[in-house]
């Protein structure tokens, strides 16, 4: 039902199948009250483009007049929209009114009796202020109630929300147990009042929290999200699906949102908008419209402001740079920078969904960014996977432009003809050796001059970390010819620096795991470049093409060739995911794998990952590019986990 | 020719008065190119909503068809536009193709001749890479021609660009010499080539000195700035206007413009944008369209984008938030984040115009946030201006919910009754005495839990500076009840803490200048408060009306009672406007203070700030609210300089 298609983190741009057409998501729902259209639903698909509506099955199944127009029809008539339509269950109006009169499998029946695409059940609504017992409560019902319900979805999808207030272990627990049950999306419960008060940073807590423990295969829904300020970074941290009864509401209170806040229209100078509704429209005649109209007008822009901020997460996904879009719009607000700031504690969980490289340069927005997951493993791999070369001294440089062994060439062939030295940049993502000054992400970003404090706090501290952990027996930092003369004194010897030989060693260990570079040991290497750009293309080991090194991020794709030498290095489960064996016999001639026959997977691999596909025996069948995790792998039943790229010949 | 009407800091609404008719600045002049129109100029009047454009006077000198076609006509018939009309004279061009041959006399009368509303002198365009002789020889060469040119200009307004490089004391020069003489508009030249490399520091820098220089009354111009990415920035610099040919220049590269940087159309995955072009195209049919419809589209988006951004930056002036734009776009890339940065270093020189306070709240957004004129300005008034009580102990409390006084209430209460105490929030902005908990901008503001390491440095220091400034017998951090015990103890002697009276004597130093509260010595204070909400609403003085408190920003509002007093604890030129004898005799009635008029002025008033209109004699006339600060008083020929609030009955 749930079909990942392209990602960045966490935050995924995936396919949902329903009885109405596919959805493509991140997508906004739009609140639809069957008794106060502000706008059509008719409209709403042909105008706004709207792809899946949500409305309230409990109002629905309370109000006698629209259950006499719903028969002999079905939700899609009573409405007129013929996509996709989502209903809730009367938990948020309990939650409001504390009114709510159905019995539970009863509503969960009445929504499937009324052709909903993606009904829900009736969970119990945990609200902040309600104290641990209470909460506990509120999830124990909830999960009796969602064990009843899933046996009565039938055709339809069904929503299973997790509840759990701000209690981390109750969220855990549900989302655990929620798990577990055959449901098809996962809501977030019980944030609005969160989202009403700016707590942004307990709904991140809380999205975490319920991610770690959700199927990951499964769409979550933040229940109530409807204000284009959440969207990013709620996206970033893997919601897929937010609903929005907000454009209409904040209209009627004549309040204008934008994803950097909401205005009033009486406190806006200009609607310095251009969208359809503002754009037919200039601030003095919206002021001087019939008060109605002026409503619609204002939803309107509401609507059309959502949606296209949507589609710009959905952009920024395609192109690797929700980050920087978070970081960004973290400035709308300081509850939504706070929020920011607590994704650090994060930072492992974050890194193991976080892809190999990104297609865009790493654009550095703030101290915040010395913790996105790109600058946490590629800290963590340095000290894990790469090997120092065996020389006798270790030349330190400062920070420069891109890539390093162009900018410090001279320094370098200076260097190594006097003494048998390696080289390393002290660059913001730690330290830099001169043979990774390709590897992404050290070339592929762009940090300013001046960092900040806390990233420089950091970068000391990771210094530090070098000093200890790659003891060198003599270091020190390149200070014009008086470092040459001194070093000639006190280590003479020196050479010709071979950075090629280097720097396919490097890669191979830091991409595949410590120890990857010795399939290279004891075989004749040959490397071949580009000879316009100088970059390494390929890597023949023993006359054969083994490697290929991709000019865009510094790193190797492997070839069947390769992928045999490489295996004998590195033991599994490193770097292979095993196939059952008759797919593997498709994929030995070049279909894809799917993930639902993936039997097994180092936990180590990530997104983007070039692995080896293996069978059950451990017989190598295809090499391919992962677009999943692990866990991942194991948890979806529809898609690719590896896209092949070379097959036997 | 040039009103200012609204401001925030050095940016600026105003309006300029051409023979064409008003423009309100900030503005955006799209270039025309005449002999290649992508949008008509009669379409960017009509559909985009453009107040003026920018030609060029020597690409129509010298071609024969353009001066056939404008012979018996001006620029506004060859252009088909009936708003005014810049014009350039070939400077750009003869920095790019180098083969310019006017007299620089000729092409000013050419101009003139033409119909231009303002026109430009052919300046020398000073490159970065200039050496500083280079450099020198460029202005030195502007400067002749400019004064050359000034005397031919007639009625036409005419613009002279200061050159300069990236040599500060040049621009210094440059911008001296040209204010001297009788120009209209001052562009800031040479800058395309910084704008092209992403230079944005240097452009700052060079933006601040030429403000630093040029007569404030007269409009500045970025020249060849068409990037919406650059505009925040400019305008918070004090740029009034702009002008675009990228919107056509980037379209024929098939690249999009966003506030957030620009994109290939082959690179988006969606459009995600509503504007009038981009919303009723799909990017698959952007995509289809025959080239030099595309082109247009695009030329289209990027010109609504732009006059978009320009309404943004627009709207955040007239609310008071243009450093949270800046700080929020400056995220767009990093060298924009760099640029930001090196505004510290000119914190003094922005507290000159920056506001005695703003309508919306104070937004952290960064570390950058901590050196905002606003926060310099607090700190540094804290230290020149509050006196402390005379109390024995000093109770310090930390970060709070404001208004700090209501959070600590209890506490306040408890130690009062215990002994004879100040107390003081240790607060974002610095040492925050519990009786300015309602100044601004100590309540107005919104800081995350957890600021950056930067922040927190320049707070610790501001913290020793206070130790060592306020000396107490004794100060105490509130640790809870052991702190009571302790002090009933080391100092007893309680009573109730009158916190009333301590802020109208805190506000009136800290608005008015140390020693303003003596003016309430010896005499009958009486302070009333507003019922609802419990706050200071006005103050009586030995029965008469003397001060109110507005709710919004806990400063006073003059009355002229108020004044008397205020006068004789603050000598000249403390808070005066000195008008010239006849028209401060309109001001005795009523009449708003004209920035003409002005004969004299504190040069420690702000835009905002309350102040006493005196004659030339010193007699009072009037009390009002400042709109210029001390400098613009002085260079502006237009405009009001001080609302008048109130007057003798």
């Amino acid at each position: 039902m749930f079909e990942l298609k392209e990602r960045d983190g966490l935050a995924r741009i995936c396919e949902l199948t329903t009885r109405h057409g596919k959805v493509t998501t991140p997508v906004l729902l739009p609140v639809v009250n069957p008794n106060q259209l502000t706008i059509t639903p008719r409209e709403m698909r042909e105008r706004f483009g709207v792809q899946m509506l949500i409305t309230n099955s409990y109002i629905i199944w309370n109000d006698k007049k629209l259950r006499e127009r719903i028969e002999g029809s079905d939700v899609h008539g009573l409405l007129d929209f013929d996509g996709p339509i989502m209903t809730d269950s009367g938990t948020f109006q309990n939650y409001v009114y504390g009114d709510v009169e159905v019995d539970p499998k009863e509503i969960v029946q009445f929504q499937a009796s009324i052709g909903t695409d993606v009904g829900t059940i009736l969970d119990v609504f945990s609200e902040p202020s309600f104290t641990k017992e209470e909460t506990q409560k509120a999830v124990d019902v909830t999960l009796e109630r969602a064990k009843a319900s899933v046996a009565l979805k039938g055709d339809m999808l069904l929503a299973g929300p997790v509840q759990g207030g701000i209690y981390p272990d109750l969220r855990e627990r549900c989302a655990k147990e929620l798990s577990a049950l055959d449901f098809d999306v996962h809501p977030i419960g019980g944030v609005v009042p969160l989202l009403e008060g700016y707590r942004y940073s307990d709904i991140a807590e809380i999205i975490i929290t319920s991610k770690m423990y959700l199927d990951p295969s499964r769409p979550v829904h933040l229940f109530g999200a409807g204000h284009p300020m959440v969207f990013p970074m709620a996206a970033l941290l893997g919601c897929d699906m937010f609903d929005s009864a907000s454009y209409a509401k904040y209209a009627r209170q004549e309040r204008l949102m934008y994803p950097t806040g909401t205005r009033f229209l009486a406190d806006l100078h200009d609607l310095a908008c251009d969208c359809p509704s503002c754009s037919r429209t200039s601030i003095a005649e919206l002021r001087q419209m019939d008060p109605a109209e002026r409503m619609r007008r204002i939803a309107e822009h509401n609507l059309h402001i959502s949606l296209r901020e949507i589609n710009k997460v959905k952009n920024a996904i395609h192109e690797g740079s929700i980050w920087e879009l978070v970081e960004m719009r973290a400035r709308a607000h300081p509850a939504l920078l706070q929020a920011l700031k607590v994704l650090k504690r994060h930072a492992h969980f974050l890194e193991k969904t976080e892809p190999a490289s990104r297609k865009g340069a790493f654009f550095y927005c703030g101290p915040e960014s010395c913790h996105r997951p790109t600058v946490t493993r590629y800290r963590e791999r340095y000290f894990q996977r790469y090997r120092k070369p065996e020389t006798k001294v270790l030349v330190g440089f400062s920070e420069a432009t891109k890539p390093y062994g162009r900018t410090y060439a001279k320094e370098i062939e200076a260097v190594s003809s006097k003494t048998h030295a390696s080289f390393v940049v002290a660059s913001f993502f730690g330290p830099a050796p001169i043979e990774l000054d390709e590897y992404y992400p050290i070339a592929q970003s762009v940090i300013p001059g001046e960092v900040d404090a806390e990233a420089a706090e950091l970068f000391r501290e990771t210094m530090e970390r070098h000093a200890h952990t790659h003891g060198y027996p003599l270091a020190v930092m390149w200070d014009g010819v008086e470092t040459l003369k001194f070093l000639e004194e006190v280590a003479p010897g020196g050479g010709k620096f071979d950075v090629d030989l280097l720097r396919v060693r490097a890669v191979l260990d830091m991409q595949f795991g410590k120890g990857a570079a010795d399939m290279l040991d004891g075989r004749k290497v040959e490397i071949f470049k580009s000879p316009r750009t100088g970059k390494i293309r390929t890597v023949q080991i023993d006359g054969v093409h083994a490697l290929s090194m991709r000019a865009h991020d510094g790193r190797f794709t492997l070839k069947m060739d390769g992928a045999r030498l490489l295996m004998k290095a590195i033991p599994p489960p490193a770097m292979r995911v095993v196939v059952e064996d008759e797919p593997a016999e498709f994929s030995r001639k070049g279909t894809n794998v799917f993930a639902k026959f993936v039997a097994g997977c180092d936990p180590e691999i990530r997104p983007g990952d070039d692995v080896m596909v293996v069978n059950t025996k451990g017989d190598l069948v295809a090499v391919g590019r992962a677009t999943m995790n692990s866990d991942e792998m194991k948890a979806f039943k529809r898609g690719i986990a590896v896209r092949v790229k070379d097959i036997e010949d």
